[in-house]
């Protein structure tokens, strides 16, 4: 199979894809002057995910969470996500990508301790001993529930990309991520959600594979 | 299982969902005046899914759109989607949900044809006989190859949800569909994506849920 441009795998997709981060590249170069040239890439690919150049202000990137990511995925560490939207858009990873949200367990988890199921969800991951990479494009809760499972030393967890979307409690449990310890990329706001959640992931994948080649030669 | 409201279906998510609904609604209220109650909800649960009032603005449903989508999705007619985000993102529907973006045979038309594989996965689900509802999240290519096989009398489609998202081709494809006599509803400009294409979906099936609940007593 050829290599993929930002999710395109056919000649007419690859020319829309790089004409498209052309014309992103031309939209937002002023607002990402400052950013490292990976921290670029992923701002880059988030607003061709989402047409949308507004992410280039509100998308939020701790001055670890490139390292520690691309060392977490070249180690093909399991990637966590809160619903399964998220779950399927993530293209060409070797690791292992779970999604606990319709397990039976996480139903129950929920049931017995009044909390969503996407919550729930990030319970059933810690108790299974998960170790890696959370990817949050929906859910306030879930995300709140990681930072406190990782404050609480229940959870082992290399780097967090929690984009959750809406306009109750998601710019809140974003701010929490961002005033945490953990490796993370935020939106600012009620913004965000699934395609800028893939996004993130996807380009850093893709700049792994990209690493690779070049010392491949 | 309790029946779930935009998507949640546990006590707090239900709080969470209930809020930011009237969020929602204070937000676009004067925006919404002109549409039909269903438009209208329809519309809502757009902006409640991405946070992003602008869509009030630009999401266009012709006049025809949601009486035919609730009959296609009323007697379970197939859904098609371009994309498995878009595919997993659908609730409770009782009817068949496809997606032919990895089928071999899509693979193989895209490559005889010079095609992008989601505008090829279009082609296969005509020859495969679809009849029933589009839902193009992503691809303009896969869109504008509907309304070519509409047009020509090859594919069977009660209505599209057109609401790929890019900027490249993105507007002229929505542009093309709003100008067929296909029952639509399309986002204006590069504005669009996966949680747009899911949100309008589930907001149809909800739609029919309520009606039924109300004939049901």
């Amino acid at each position: 199979m050829k290599p993929m441009f930002m999710g395109a795998s056919t000649k007419q997709g690859y020319k829309i894809a790089k004409k498209s981060r052309e014309i992103v590249r031309s939209l937002i170069d002023s607002k990402t002057r400052n950013l490292t040239p990976e921290e670029r890439s992923i701002v880059e690919r988030i607003v061709h995910s989402t047409a949308d150049p507004e992410y280039a202000d509100i998308t939020q990137i701790s001055s670890d969470f490139v390292e520690k990511s691309l060392k977490a995925i070249s180690e093909e560490k399991d990637i966590l996500t809160d619903i399964n939207m998220v779950r399927v858009g993530i293209n060409k990873y070797e690791g292992i990508i779970n999604c606990h949200i319709a397990d039976e367990r996480t139903i129950e988890l929920a049931r017995k301790h009044e909390i969503t199921r996407a919550a729930a969800a990030m319970e059933l991951a810690a108790l299974n001993g998960f170790d890696g990479v959370v990817v949050i494009g929906n859910s306030p809760t879930a995300l709140l529930k990681v930072i406190e499972l990782v404050e609480s030393d229940s959870m082992d967890v290399k780097s967090v990309i929690g984009v959750p979307v809406g306009f109750v409690a998601a710019a809140e449990s974003k701010k929490s991520l961002q005033e945490s310890s953990i490796p993370h990329l935020i939106t600012e706001g009620p913004k965000g959600g699934t395609p800028v959640a893939v996004a993130a992931v996807n380009s850093l994948i893709s700049l792994l594979r990209t690493k690779q080649d070049e010392v491949n030669g």
